[in-house]
């Protein structure tokens, strides 16, 4: 049995920031409230997608909103809580086992400040395999789980509850009613049976998150390069090995909110061996698509990510700034995201791109 | 026993309309939806407030929206009854009867096109005695009753549940959701008790209705002059004895939709004794403010309506157009709807204006 515990989480917090590709919220708000609710309530077990019981009553939770309000505004944990209590109530059932709907910066860390009060597991897998910015953007959504039931709350004790008939009406609703709690609100959506979440998940995302952290921290005390331990960390996973797409710094940032959203665009110019060279990143939340001197070099859903080349911690849109020097690296997501069906909610043209999502392994074959 | 039919409906659609101030929504909509279930399931009883049983359990029910949108997009009742069927199993109780939230234009049908397919009597109160444009200017929320749970459902089928801390917050949360909806949902707030109903309920404001939409008939019949009638009719009501404001055409007209209201002011040059005059209307949906020569003649809560000087009927906010012919009449509100707890809720100020109420009958003491 795998204990997760306050160190694991710190490894984690790095690690979901990476696959949060940029986007997913601040993960040290996160952290700091994960690591609290253990500290206060003991270690969380992390389940492994095969050990769940197909029985068992699953409840994915997560922070719903603009990163940015994140960092004004930090959640106390109770909302969450409040949220699944809710939900619990609602359905005649208590959860057997909590998930994270996304794998990304925050939103790894929130399963587990309810599972250490509720003394209940996380199950090791989740509905993005990254970060992405609308609800219907889940393998969950994708592999035909209803998204309602599902219930909103805020920190002051507000409830909304979602039966909707499809899973985009249910993201139309909820972001209204999020951007009314003040940009931000904690979320169950897709309550679902452990069969349907061995069928749907992405798995293994929590243990990768914790192995790309580990992977930092060791680089980190022995003076090796971090950006390409990370890299190393994801061969071998069901995730392809990582590229590094890029070296430079920032020159350009644009970031505005909208709708409960971070929209923005951040140009890099090019150090090293990229000088001469620009690389854009278009974002919405999570980044979505990466241009070299006018050549796509990645799309969404494969990951692009942005990290501090002397530390290798990731760096999340929100508080990317002009002369920062990054380094940009690209993950290839598993096939279960890049399925037709997937793309058809989460590919470029989604997003209103014109172009076809090419898996990065081949736009990169060195 | 009184049982309302389908000429009922007809008389409440017109004085429902005066009552609505303007606002309320289209009310030959209501009015085809409510006779059409009359005509399906038979005539409905109107139950005085003082009929109800202090242990009944009331349903408020209500269109919730832009009237500007209603005229576009005609509800087939069925979604009202989803909104019923679905407060009911969240609160695992069978309504004993419904009741409008404002008796104005379109939301003083509603009540009747579900009431005569559940069989159930609609009460003869409501909680604005006029129309208002948001769900906390209740008399309802004025004396103390919760607004939620509540519940909106739309016409494909999708249903939000509301649990807030206070009735402002159901107003943010479901404007935003009826947005999403397409400008309009079915709504059900502020389910109750008889005895709470009988406490927090403006009185008499359905039979009032019908009997303004009758002295509108009748004086039609006999040529009589049908803006006197009205006037007449209020007379010896909770309400006070209602006072033409004006006489004019309109010569201008602005309005704009814009979260979920229509906003806008129209301005009437004086026919008659009133030629050399102007007056200006402001609206948000229902009329608030009259302002003739720069003085204020009336103003929310009190009713503003205008009235078409040969036919009488009450042409609303959402109609009025360039050239038209108007009787502007005004009518004293209830008590109940005048106490400083009431007008912090709906005077003047609330709604932006730099004044302070003042009753319709001080106003204009000839």
């Amino acid at each position: 049995m795998m204990l997760v515990r306050e160190h694991d989480i710190e490894a984690l917090a790095i690690g979901a920031a990476i696959l949060g590709a940029g986007g997913g919220g601040d993960p040290l708000i996160g952290q700091l409230m994960a690591q609290e609710a253990i500290r206060e309530h003991g270690p969380v077990q992390l389940l492994p997608l095969e050990a769940l019981n197909n029985h068992a009553f699953v409840l994915p939770v997560a922070m719903m909103g603009a990163p940015t309000v994140f960092l004004e505004k930090i959640p106390s944990g109770e909302e969450a809580m409040l949220a699944v209590r809710r939900m619990e109530q609602h359905l005649g059932r208590r959860a057997d086992a909590v998930c994270p709907i996304e794998c990304g910066g925050m939103n790894s860390m929130i399963p587990f400040v309810v599972a250490a009060r509720l003394g209940l597991p996380v199950v090791d897998g989740d509905g993005m395999g990254r970060a992405f910015p609308e609800l219907q953007m889940e393998t969950f959504h994708v592999y035909g789980i209803s998204g309602t039931p599902a219930c909103i709350a805020d920190e002051w004790g507000n409830v909304v509850l979602f039966e909707t008939v499809n899973n985009f009406r249910l993201e139309a609703f909820a972001r209204a009613c999020t951007v009314k709690m003040g940009g931000y609100s904690h979320l169950v959506d897709y309550p679902m049976s452990g069969a349907d979440m061995k069928r749907a998940a992405v798995p293994g995302t929590v243990s990768l998150g914790m192995a790309l952290g580990r992977a930092v921290r060791v680089a980190q005390e022995r003076h090796q390069d971090p950006v390409r331990a990370v890299l190393e960390a994801t061969a071998g996973t069901a995730y392809g090995r990582g590229v590094e797409l890029f070296r430079g710094k920032v020159v350009d940032v644009t970031r505005r909110t909208r709708d409960g959203f971070a929209f923005g665009k951040a140009v890099l110019e090019g150090l090293g061996d990229c000088r001469g060279s620009q690389l854009s990143i278009d974002f919405q939340n999570e980044s979505l698509i990466a241009v070299r001197d006018g050549q796509v070099v990645a799309t969404v859903p494969d990951i692009i990510a942005m990290l501090d080349p002397e530390t290798g911690l990731p760096v999340t849109n929100e508080r990317l700034r002009y002369g920062q020097r990054v380094a940009v690296v690209g993950i290839p997501t598993p096939p279960i995201m890049r399925t037709p069906e997937a793309l058809k909610v989460w590919g470029p043209r989604t997003f209103g791109y014109d172009v076809d999502f090419q898996p990065l392994e081949e736009l990169h074959v060195n």
